[in-house]
């Protein structure tokens, strides 16, 4: 029988159990700078997204000719007061070559998870070498996988924390106090979190212009990667940080829109990631420079992710078969190979 | 917990065999004539598509401010020769206010009914009144579902049938022979099946310029139901055909692109189909016109159709749960609602 498999979110935590999270944002993160590296091979356009006075529902395809993926992600900011996630997601990946839909997979973790693979991408390119201290600003949902995969993948061991919620702060540090040599240091402001840090991440959640970093907490040589802000009217980032540093961003199109350089003028230059990935463009020039990744979610980090996990549950043999297509004897028969066949079968 | 229906194409089958599908496709009908009469509370546009040698695979969203639907339909010609059918897809229908993904559903099935009952829906306006007779050209995956609906729904009991490949004529009249009042005759040639049909309903498979239509075959008075062509390049009826009836469309700016008004300059006359419906514009002004009704399907019949399923398998509790989105506990926990209680679970 022609079957899809299909990833539920228990089924995404069992393949990670069974790789190891570490490996897993590994395995990602590589995966993800080789498709950067070939990114002129993808079919690329801004998402589309449909507004409404509580948020956006948008569906972010690609193709690289031989597989094409979508997400269906939501971005309502007033979700957690009715105990619902601000954003949730899910993936399909299909073959060109005929249509099929191989795979749907939940995508509300595998989007926090491939947002961090992607951010350690662009440090690993952006940010000083060595760098072993970052403030992680805003404590939510993205938060650990942030934090995880900057220390599993890139060894920065002192991470400073800061939310407006002392609770985010006590959640994560409570989630990650197992992990052996990761040294977290709750802040009581933003400012004293960021000082003395070689990389800022911003992943704050609320849906309007916030100045979590303002020119004066800037150092030289550090490197912002700035996750919060994805949607037209929220940014996350003082215009001035942006004027200061050198900007990078997945998809210029896109960042225009969503990023935090909607706040610039459309001549503000920025550079692709993929570019610097790829060995086109430099990225730093210098261990002074400030560098900031205005990092909003692009399809092919999702394209990268769907393809690692259908492989990975292959090989796991985790995740379900779902009837998402008939199996028709006679191609040309829809209608006895479905409802007819069906009629005779229960009559039989 | 959260779960969210899926709907397989089995459990479609049995959906329509508890409903009836002559039901079902009256239901269906009434509610994509109700949706169309409330078409400028739709948001809009023509469906993403991409494209590669060997077909296309689409995403075609829609939302009416309540409900967000799409759906992820493929078109591949050279299918059938692998024992795969041309057109595959599924669909989703989501919560505006919340992003909340409700159902996810088989639609190849349902796609060849919804285009039955959008048939319906513009014959009911377009046909002359009293219309018994039609012509179904192309005997394919959609032609049961067209001569059930025109049956069932509008007294068209005399149908004239031809295909190039007789087997495929067979099939129909296998499948049909047990619909008493339905009068099905078998054709040597599309010039025959037309003569005398008052209704012609095209549904040819081929991506390429044909002209299963040609003009001495129009006689007056005739409803021309053209829902083969429906990509660039793929077209059933010659220009003069189109010339010479009343043409209506779903959404002009993608039967521009797809529909068999491809084939006409950009400023050739047509009325969307919705404005008949609401009464904002005429259909047919005569008797002796020639109507055609350019079908190229849209995602408001898409909407209509998951918005029905939903209900009805709610009613019938058809369907199974799935678990695509978390149930979180804390919405800034997603790493320890997910990873680390699985984690934990496990170690228990």
């Amino acid at each position: 029988m022609r079957k899809t498999l299909f990833l539920s979110v228990s089924d995404i935590c069992r393949l990670i159990e069974f790789v190891g999270l570490p490996q897993f944002l590994g395995q990602l993160t590589d995966r993800i700078q080789a498709d950067f590296a070939r990114w002129q091979e993808f079919e690329k356009c801004p998402r589309f997204a449909s507004y409404s006075a509580e948020g956006v529902v948008e569906l972010m395809p690609t193709s690289d000719g031989s597989m094409f993926s979508f997400k269906f992600v939501n971005g309502h900011p007033k979700n957690p007061l009715i105990g619902l996630p601000t954003v949730m997601g899910f993936g399909c990946l299909a073959d060109v070559a005929t249509g099929c839909p191989l795979l749907i997979s939940e995508m509300t973790l595998l989007t926090a998870i491939r947002t961090a693979a992607t951010s350690v991408v662009a440090a690993r390119s952006l940010a000083n070498k060595g760098a072993r201290s970052m403030a992680m600003i805003g404590n939510g949902a993205q938060s650990e996988f942030q934090v995880l995969a900057f220390f599993e993948l890139l060894g920065v061991n002192r991470v400073n924390l800061f939310d407006t919620d002392a609770e985010a702060t006590s959640k994560l540090m409570a989630n990650l106090q197992g992990v052996a040599g990761l040294n977290l240091t709750a802040h009581a402001t933003s400012r004293d979190s960021i000082r003395n840090s070689e990389i800022v991440t911003t992943s704050t959640a609320s849906k309007l212009r916030a100045s979590v970093l303002v020119p004066e907490m800037l150092e030289d040589g550090m490197h912002v990667n700035a996750i919060g802000g994805d949607c037209p009217g929220k940014t996350e980032v003082h215009p001035d940080v942006l004027s200061r540093a050198k900007v990078f961003v997945e998809f210029e199109a896109q960042a225009r829109i969503e990023g935090e350089i909607q706040q610039m003028p459309p001549s503000f230059p920025v550079t692709e990631l993929w570019e610097v990935v790829a060995g086109l463009k430099p990225g730093r020039l210098s261990p002074s420079d400030v560098t900031l990744f205005d990092s909003v979610g692009f399809s092919i980090e999702d394209f990268t992710t769907l393809c690692l996990v259908k492989e990975l549950a292959d090989r796991y043999h985790v995740g379900s078969d779902i009837e998402l297509v008939p199996d028709m004897r006679n191609v040309k028969d829809l209608y006895g190979d479905s409802v007819g066949r069906f009629r005779r079968e229960s009559i039989r």
